[in-house]
């Protein structure tokens, strides 16, 4: 099942996201990921940090490089839910340079995350089932055109 | 009262601490500078982060930059105790970059943070006095010669 | 010579922003400012990293943080230039956290940047005079009601 | 060709490292790889940053996750060569939590590189090949026990 362009955010390459070598440093694709995610996850009508108890640990991401970014390139993330199970979601993302009327893709990734019940107490992390109404909410998403 | 030169740690300019401009960002020297006094606290036997349920939000910080640092140079930042207040400490940075033998001063720099009582549940933070025996360990400290 | 609110821009605050106290981490202010700072000089037609050589690297740094900000708060970044001199800009910041219609000051900070020649072949920075027309046009900048 | 355990790096996770959910944030598991990889170039004699013109931009990046580090945990960052192409270098690297006498592998990575020329003028990357010295010294590299 996979449910693709979910969700699009337009990013700016931030002078401290470059590196010495004049271009995006790559651990910062990982941050513009996230904080997509987040988005979507607010215009779904939800926050990654609820009252709920649950948490959203990291199990496996990736990604992959075609074409450097620069300062102050713009750059759309497009989030898609690549795979939703039981306990976990994948996410896809597609970052495509916005190069006047003309969009080029310059890197792929994702983010596997599984969902948990957070011990308050020894702060033990247990995987529990998605809540439906989250779930469900996330699966039905439509963005709104820009 | 001020304590001079209380403890020092070797930092090395790491490349995702540089920016386009081929030098250190501003920013990092102030993750030096909190990496520098959380290891001063493990030299006295204690954590920022304990089971007492204090916490240590800066109230003022400040650094003046004298010379660039570049990727892969060497400096070693010097912690000292400007002063020791009841509910706050004051510490002050000087970076001094290693040059075969010889040490100049780079940046100087300062935080004043403040000890707070963390409300487990609504998280909100008084300001309360420092534990004499944490006070007490922070003003006798004396390294040992590496 | 001081001129007051010449620029504003709304900051959300990101999961990586934060640490494990909860709240935003103290140095992330300082990458605030700068987007700001340099979101401030395109909305005058310039760019920090220019066709010019020239750098501008940082010379004074100061946060004062007055009430912690947490996940997902919005917050105003409000630029002023409090001090324009011949080779150098002292720029003021004012944290303003969005409080439904009201705005809470939550912290102040500044940044003061010397104009730099940059060499491009042995990358030494020499300071030198603020080109005329950005002098101008940073001065002159009055920002559109939003 | 597969070269295991070339090279160990011992870190501690920072209070910067961490987020709100009290552990450390998956993106710093990328700069504690970079910065192993880095030492281990300055453990073969050479520099990420050279005189000659080279640059290591990244194609494909992972990290799978298998437990959470927390605020002091100390890891130990394994380096391996899993594959040396004529112009790419694909690093494979284990975290290693220290808890005394043990060592528990709590997440796993890597990272492709490939070396490109650096045009100076309009800042292009070329692919090129490795120069054999410095594939010579780190496929032979053997770490000193320590």
């Amino acid at each position: 099942m996979q449910v693709l362009d979910v969700f699009r955010q337009r990013h700016r390459v931030e002078f401290s996201d470059t590196d010495m070598a004049g271009i995006i440093h790559f651990s910062s694709y990982f941050r513009y990921m996230e904080v997509t995610e987040h988005a979507f996850l607010r215009a779904c009508g939800f926050s990654v940090v609820g009252n709920d108890g649950l948490g959203w640990p990291r199990v496996d991401v990736g990604c992959n490089y075609k074409a450097p970014l620069r300062f102050e390139d713009e750059v759309d993330v497009v989030l898609s839910i690549d795979e939703m199970r039981e306990k976990s979601i994948r996410y896809g993302f597609s970052f495509q340079q916005i190069l006047g009327t003309t969009q080029i893709q310059v890197a792929t990734g994702h983010v596997t995350t599984v969902c948990v019940q957070m011990d308050s107490v020894n702060k033990a992390m247990k995987a529990t089932a998605i809540p439906e109404n989250l779930r469900s909410a996330l699966l039905n998403f439509r963005q709104l055109e820009q």
